[in-house]
């Protein structure tokens, strides 16, 4: 007896979904459908993507919805659903077994169950092949970094020619602000078709919430953390770079603090190789923290020290697959992945330094060129 | 008997997920849970987002996930994933029912479902309210307008200002490319603290694919449509207008083409008001197309003509609930629409001109300023 074939569905906007960017590689702002009925893949386009779709979707039958519903519809007695549109193509290659990724909206699992179809979810990363970068993609993938870095030194140059008054940073005769910095890198971004995510530019005690994006004005002898992490408008692809400057003079306890980042982004790099447990990456930086003396835990009802993984995978999604943190996750030649160990205490603020490397056999490219400065 | 509490339930990140964003008016890029067991409201989040979100989170108890984890999880032996939390919350609140949107992502439903969970998609829109904005969602739609049309203006200008040679267009010298466009846009849009969409400048008959977002040279009388949709990366709220305009002089066939989508627009501004169906106003600009005899089909295997809806209703979402189409949906005062009829023909290119207006109870308010000039 043949096995029977299952499928692979998804529905969603490839402008927000990026495996359906990866399976289709075409751009699209509304949902559609991709199907993979081995040996054939199938693209359900409305109307008003059917033209530019047959034209640039290389890896698939492009096929009308409208068409569909024109000949399986009910005769707008009941509307036809991107699930009905599925449904007809499943039966008609008699397929009735259809692995969809974890996000698949329950609207349409529901509908295809109800129909008779077995929808199972299927782990992430749903195309295990997209955390393993081909050279193309490693590219791009740089190209959208060299962008980064070109608006961080950007940044960096305001904040080191900026003039120091009272305690705070002037440019231009104007009071320095986290939001003017964001904007100077977000218009170099732009300006090479990279789209900014929601920058960070965390001033002082702000730093010391990882995800805090930054405001107000920016002061000296503190530290600033610059987290930028643009997608490229024509390649789609991602970046992510943080830097943390001081404009004046670090404390000797900031001094140490980057100065343990610094050593654990080392240590990451030493250790990441292909067969290399990610876990055993970020043991290892989460013991070198400690020896150094920067404790993680819950002080004064806030976490503090080291409150995040060493890394994560990037590609079409700023984080994906292979993540460096406590959970096991083996790397592989091609993994492109995040180092960015980061050290945050309320009283001081954050230390966060981030390369972007890509995993070979016998260690890792740093892929990033930017260099590291604490002080400006 | 006391009615069985219902409950509401997002998993998702509120950068992605404009429900989520609507329920918290909380940032965040990586997916957290809403949960409204009434009249409580509960946000999940892990150790990066807690203080933040404890701290920005008005109307929800922030519940860390980590603590549910340690004091709910078995011990590692199994990982503690986001259904066990929301588990945890609805046992402790004697709550079996739970409507999610559709969208909610199946590994979910069906993790909650295994656990005796009664759990039902809602059709969109999940809250009604979020298509009758408030007078201070009118603001923020209004003023990313505004930066919108300002960075319309100056794309614009620049093709006004070009020279005309053989047949196309240059600026300062150079060839005038729909990538310069689309950088004048970009920057602009960025300058204002708005982040772009697919921004799509298409020139000649590129304009009759009305999703194709365009390349390439600038000709001269020709058309290009200019469609731009940014969102605010301060409120988060979108703006959408549509210019088409022709350096040069239009053909007579092109003129008529504008004339009758500007009349068409007419049409849509005052038919639109509180109770009409959008169904009605769709088919009357539909019908004045063929009036003025502009037909839509497909001939030679390309559909042309009025290929797409009226108008869509936008706010944390480009396209949302309340759309102007051939489906029935009854207008109500607050609703944000736009009106964007447009007429696409391979061998011209496409017309499309698209303003947003707010529905009152006696018509409708036109938020756009910008002017409407096809020859530059």
């Amino acid at each position: 007896m043949r096995k029977q074939n299952t499928a692979e569905l998804i529905i969603a906007s490839s402008e927000n979904d990026s495996n359906m960017l990866y399976a289709t590689r075409f751009f699209a702002p509304d949902p559609f459908i991709f199907l993979k009925i081995p040996p054939k893949k199938f693209a359900v386009m409305n109307d008003l993507e059917l033209d530019r779709a047959k034209s640039r979707i290389k890896t698939c039958e492009v096929v009308s919805f409208s068409e569909l519903a024109a000949k399986y519809g009910r005769g707008g007695t009941q509307p036809f659903s991107s699930a009905d549109a599925a449904a007809v193509l499943l039966k008609k290659y008699r397929v009735n077994t259809v692995e969809v990724p974890v996000n698949f909206p329950i609207q349409y699992a529901d509908a295809l169950r109800k129909k008779g179809f077995r929808i199972t979810p299927r782990p992430n990363p749903f195309f295990k092949q997209r955390a393993i970068k081909k050279r193309g993609e490693i590219a791009e993938i740089t190209q959208t970094l060299r962008a980064t870095e070109e608006a961080l030194s950007r940044a960096i140059s305001v904040i080191k020619n900026s003039d120091i008054l009272g305690g705070r940073l002037y440019h231009e005769g104007s009071l320095l602000t986290a939001d003017i910095i964001k904007r100077t890198i977000h218009v170099a971004l732009i300006e090479q078709d990279c789209l900014p995510d929601h920058t960070i530019v965390a001033p002082g005690v702000q730093g010391s919430e990882p995800h805090n994006e930054g405001s107000g004005p920016l002061f000296a002898d503190s530290p600033i953390v610059i987290d930028v992490f643009p997608r490229s408008m024509t390649s789609h692809y991602y970046a992510d770079i943080t830097r943390t400057v001081v404009r004046g003079k670090a404390s000797p306890k900031l001094r140490k603090m980057y100065a343990a980042v610094q050593g654990a982004q080392e240590i990451a790099f030493r250790m990441i190789r292909a067969g290399v447990d990610g876990k055993k990456v970020h043991a290892a930086v989460t013991k070198y923290f400690e020896k150094q003396g920067f404790k993680t835990g819950i002080r004064k009802g806030r976490l503090q020290g080291f409150t995040h993984s060493t890394g994560h995978g990037l590609g079409l999604d700023v984080h994906e697959s292979t993540r460096i943190s406590p959970r096991s996750e083996i790397l592989k030649a091609g993994n492109v992945v995040t180092v960015e160990p980061g050290l945050y205490y309320p009283d001081i603020g954050g230390v966060r330094l981030e390369d972007l490397v890509v995993v070979t056999q016998n260690g890792c490219r740093n892929l990033t060129k930017l260099g590291k400065c604490l002080e400006l």
